[in-house]
């Protein structure tokens, strides 16, 4: 039997990860050919395919393209139409997929990538093609339900811890009252945000307000919350979701902003952080910084967690063994065993279970004042982060997996 | 012979290198006590001094201090009035340093610390009192004269090259067209943003474009660039200093922005990447992104160049020898002796020639057409971001030299 493995949605450190678990795996089970798809479903319907087996030959490649962040295969953003409104393509799709002999395809992505593991298992079903699809979760956003983390999460929340952490001592330095606010990414959920709590043991108390989607926004509470502080802190430090709402549901920086243009009528451009700093400077008037960390967060690979990247690659191996144990239409989940000492295994779902939904911060662990985290939550963090790579540098550059090589552009 | 030392300006990862490299040298040199001054000059104003000695008893603090960012003793931005405007200032300063029994005063800062330096330097010896007055440099946009570079920049090179390096990798992930526009600190010096093109080599040829304070920025032009690039490559990548300015030498965002309001009649806020990011988007509509790295270049200390902290050293060091041979109203100064091996050397120059002073990337490295560094300056960047640090973590958060302790409330 052969396999094919792709790529999806927004990259992470740990994606590459959970490629080379399928290739280990794979391996070990005497699967005939290992194939890569580059840009997710769009590289099965446009036939690009190339012998992922053969281009990961060492265990030099392996080991750097685990290291390596963004998508080596590439990804895409493709939502499947329905079977019924185009059979076509999922023709197309099981044609190209049959012809190479592969049983088993594995997608690694977030909620919609598991919407198209569920179409295509669906028509498998349907067809009677017999081909099996699991879904391998990823997502630094952690929202995917059914299971206890995602891959990609944990690099992600080490990073800002990492960073965070720097960028408070930065903002400690002036013997003035200031406010830096951190915007951090997590459109509807806000486990990224929240993970910046547990430094507040380590940073005299910073980030000392951290608001999340999850509960409604308030610019007048959170001005006061500001000066409250001030009474007893001079640099407040605050972590912002990107995708903070106000009581109607409204994008606090779009609901201030919306159709609103410059002399050449471009619309104005500002995210949350700098919407929050320009309301602290007209309502407080002290010093303030905004930091939005943007993409850094999902591939600051030199930082990644190496808890993240084994549980990666060992889910990535358990969808094959799930795969060869005859599953389908499943996606692959962690549970948390224990954490002293912190132990994971590796089960799946039905992935109707996980398409197109999303799981949230809960609630049990956002204070009454809905402006920080319980330390409850700690617990929860602190496995996800631990282990830090040592990944190599060439003449003071980071060693990266080398997807610019001409094999790369098949 | 006591001394003290105190560190000035905004801070930079290598800052605190200097702090231990001060103490060290003292302890070789039998110095009594080794005083710090909390945030500057504004501490000897305010008698808010420390026995930096006492603090860092071990070598465990020293290391940790030397691994930590932001500056250990607080800083602050404070420009000497003339003695001639305000004797008094001077007599405060003087008198709360001579009772103290300090003979030598080290000022770790950048262009405007060189200001303070000079101004204490000419009170002591027209007022006969012998103390020495030294300026030890640092600045992250390396635009200090008279050195080959500072230290700081190193460090913030190394950060850049790490940190584009993974944005230039997250960017090659969907098969369309797209810009990513990196903004990249430094207002009127580009040192920063021409040290990504070292980056060239080993991304592709990524970042294809990179644009300096150093040369008059046209929009135009900018969009030309983009496009012309889009016909052979699909994912391009500008770097962008973010003092970019206009031929008429108004910065580029402040010259299209200003005195635009939003509904709550708010300034338009935002920064040079997003305007530039707009202007894709209006102009070529292919997908676009802006990234600001922010405080993070200059704070990033779990990724500093190790050659840049031994250097922040050794010049701190040279500081306490250059005092104790009678130096005084001088700038420490890097000598690059050689590159292969690379070597330098530290000396000294009359700190006038360096006060309010600035040094610009040179016009020789820039290419014809303005949008790119030559390869000669790869020599010039590349051994200063050399050498990996090994912070500690504990609990998978970074362990840093702990400035919230009470010791440090002074």
């Amino acid at each position: 039997m052969n396999i094919a493995v792709a790529q999806s949605g927004g990259p992470t450190c740990a994606i590459n990860s959970s490629l080379t678990g399928i290739v280990k795996e794979a391996r070990q089970n005497n699967i005939e050919k290992i194939y890569g798809v580059k840009n997710g479903i769009d590289g099965v319907m446009n036939e690009r395919f190339c012998d992922l087996g053969a281009l990961l030959s060492t265990e030099e490649k392996m080991k750097l393209l685990r290291e390596t962040p963004s998508t080596a295969l590439g990804s895409c953003r493709i939502k499947l139409e329905e079977v019924s409104f185009h059979p076509a393509l999922y023709q197309t799709i099981f044609a190209n997929l049959e012809k190479r002999g592969i049983g088993a395809f594995f997608y690694i992505g977030g909620n919609d990538s598991m919407d198209t593991v569920k179409k295509l298992h669906d028509y498998s079903v349907q067809s009677g093609s017999g081909i099996k699809f699991i879904g391998v979760p990823k997502t630094i956003d952690n929202d995917l339900p059914e299971t206890d983390h995602t891959p990609g999460f944990g690099s992600a929340a080490k990073y800002l811890a990492t960073t965070v952490k720097e960028i408070i001592c930065d903002s400690n330095v002036y013997n003035l009252c200031s406010v830096t606010i951190i915007e951090i990414m997590g459109r509807d959920a806000g486990w990224l945000t929240a993970s910046t709590s547990i430094l507040r043991a380590h940073c005299g108390g910073a980030p000392h307000l951290v608001y999340l989607p999850e509960k409604p926004f308030r610019i007048e509470k959170f001005l006061n919350d500001i000066t409250r502080l001030h009474k007893t802190k001079k640099a407040v430090i605050v972590a912002v979701s990107e995708g903070l709402k106000n009581e109607n549901g409204e994008y606090i920086a779009a609901a201030h902003q919306s159709g609103k243009c410059d002399v050449f009528g471009h619309k104005y451009l500002s995210g949350l952080g700098k919407f929050l700093e320009h309301q602290v400077e007209v309502s407080i008037g002290c010093k303030v910084r905004s930091v939005e960390l943007n993409v850094c967060q999902r591939c600051a690979a030199h930082i990644a967690s190496v808890t993240d990247l084994d549980e990666a690659e060992n889910i990535a191996a358990a969808a094959v063994r799930a795969s060869l144990s005859g599953k389908s239409g499943v996606m692959m989940t962690i549970r948390r065993v224990s954490n002293t000492p912190y132990k994971v295994e590796y089960n799946s779902v039905d992935v109707k279970l996980c398409a197109n939904r999303e799981r949230r911060f809960p609630s049990e662990w956002i204070n009454g004042d809905s402006n920080n985290i319980l330390a409850e939550a700690n617990d929860y963090f602190l496995p996800l982060i631990q282990g830090e790579v040592n990944i190599r540098y060439e003449n003071g550059i980071p060693l990266h997996f080398n997807i610019y090589d001409e094999d790369w552009t098949f």
